[in-house]
């Protein structure tokens, strides 16, 4: 069965930890296509993972398996997942992920077998089951269903009357600020301010304001994003993940 | 049918970008290869990139489809393209990255559907026309023909009598400066300088030169190229590009 | 034939260079997969890179072609090489980079063609080489047999009484030392320095210590390794390759 393949570490591509789990998979499946979602996840950081992880998965089509490794308690008594939802297959270790995936997901506890090396899970653990689903094996003959996987808490959102009051959760390589601000909520007319900046009407795109000033538009992922035009919002305004951000609205949802 | 779909983008590879991207090709097309040309252009460096394109396009077999994307003005009025060379697809905005085309490329211009992302252009627009080539609509049935894409100028190098005057037009990561100035002009005993910095003669590789020396030499793109063995050119000589370089040649062609 | 094709250089990502490979590749021959073990050894680096290579050829399915180019002395005399072990196949320049292939190995030397740039054997000499064999040419059609291929010497772990001395082989992207010191023959109660630096007893994972604190364990490689929780042994250490390391065990191999 020619399958898709996604990997997002953040093992960085410069070792040969990627290279491993790829022979892994190569050697205990076919798959079709090998996709790295990336490896450039700051160590360890399992908020920007999941996030990633948000944007990408509903997009690639069914049947696809997913291999997402940020894993700081490797080796230790955290659980190691596999999972399905909407036709689609995951393998992570149980540290909140795969909180993004939606309720109805199935879940199942992959067993760790003597002798898997206590630091590469990855690739003695993960990369395994990844093969067996991309083979085709069912989410059951993998583990035991378990009901309790760790979800992180998403930070949401919430109204002050006519203000929409939310958080800077990523912040990509181009110093964009993205806010959890759902953009269905904004209209024309709304102001936004990043702590107590002034960041100005919200725009279209990055060519609506002049070089190096601030925008604030609907990003690509449907949220509210404050951006330099052709420059860094994350270094103009300091900003860091957890940053508060309001938009006032002109007519309150 | 199965084809090769290659990326060339300034987006980097920490971020979801790409990975949608590539979940959009995989979805509404089955490429037999998806390659990264690379995702680490400058950010708006459209002129880099054109170079990089010029590069590698031509080694591909027919039927591959080019998706090239630095994209400073998307959501702008700039238009979006489609074009066809020599058997080979090319999806792009209209701003220069396609000027290495030669001149009987055909263009057509793609609609930009009602409801796309402003600022992702690449995954709502190009990738959908790149996979819709992939999987063999001709040309002509992705827009309306155009004939005048936007074309960057690219300077060329000149003849002063014994001595070809030309500029550094990319920098390699290994701070290799090369140059407009066409190999196949030089003899061997061409002398070589960058700014008003004598670089000796034209050798023909890093070896002929000690470790941490200034070397001239024809480069694998067919230019002049300057660079230090085991070291960084750019960096000894202060190089950016547009920085004049000369050829004195003892027999004028 | 559908094989799998990986690719390992110091070319970095961000150039036309592994594109170019990339696309000879894809032309002269029709992979299943391209893997990109990484483009990210030091420049010139063919310790790190064998290293690298060591770890993962073994782990790939029989019929798999290795492009591993780190070549300084591109263009001078020194060969260009094809090898076959254990129904694997590789490519690389004769300077090392094949240490790690067991004495068995066959290797042949790849004939210079006139006309390939000096500078870019990778493309022009190592990737069609590549292609051939994944087409299935059998190895002596590629060139004449030799029996001396470079080699560099890996250093060794030593005994001396009940303290096993090694060395600092590979840091990785974490800051983590890895030793070439077997883990096979360390107990639970060995004890681990760095330099003069006493790094504590040997545990299993990451997690047995505190956050930011130095671990000694048996690395994914199977060898003795230095890792800081969450941290990075190289820069709290000041960790180099070649960095002496000892482990004193409570029972003598």
């Amino acid at each position: 069965m020619a399958t898709i393949i996604t990997l997002l570490t953040d093992f960085g591509t410069r070792d040969s930890y990627v290279a491993e789990l790829k022979a892994v998979l190569a050697s205990q499946a076919h798959p079709a296509l090998l996709i790295d979602v990336t490896h450039e996840v700051p160590p360890g950081d399992i908020a920007s993972a999941q996030y990633i992880l948000a944007r990408v998965w509903q997009r690639f089509p069914r049947g696809t398996v997913h291999v997402v490794i940020v894993d700081p308690g490797v080796g230790t008594s955290r659980r190691a997942l596999a999972a399905e939802s909407g036709g689609q297959f995951f393998v992570a270790p149980d540290n909140g992920l795969l909180s993004a995936l939606p309720p109805e997901t199935r879940f199942v506890e992959l067993p760790i077998p003597p002798g898997v090396s206590p630091t590469f899970h990855a690739r003695d653990v993960f990369a395994p089951a990844a093969a067996q689903l991309a083979n085709g094996t069912a989410l059951p003959h993998l583990g035991h269903a378990i009901k309790d996987p760790v979800r992180l808490e998403r930070p949401a959102a919430r109204a002050e009357g006519s203000t929409i009051i939310g958080q800077v959760v990523y912040i990509d390589r181009f110093g964009t600020l993205v806010t959890n601000i759902p953009g269905a909520g904004l209209d024309a007319g709304a102001r936004v301010t990043v702590g107590d900046r002034d960041v100005g009407p919200l725009y279209r795109t990055f060519g609506d304001v002049g070089q190096g000033e601030l925008v604030a538009l609907i990003g690509s992922g449907g949220t509210l994003e404050v951006a330099v035009r052709e420059g860094s919002a994350a270094a103009l305004l300091g900003g860091k993940l957890g940053m508060e951000v309001r938009a006032r609205v002109t007519r309150p949802a």
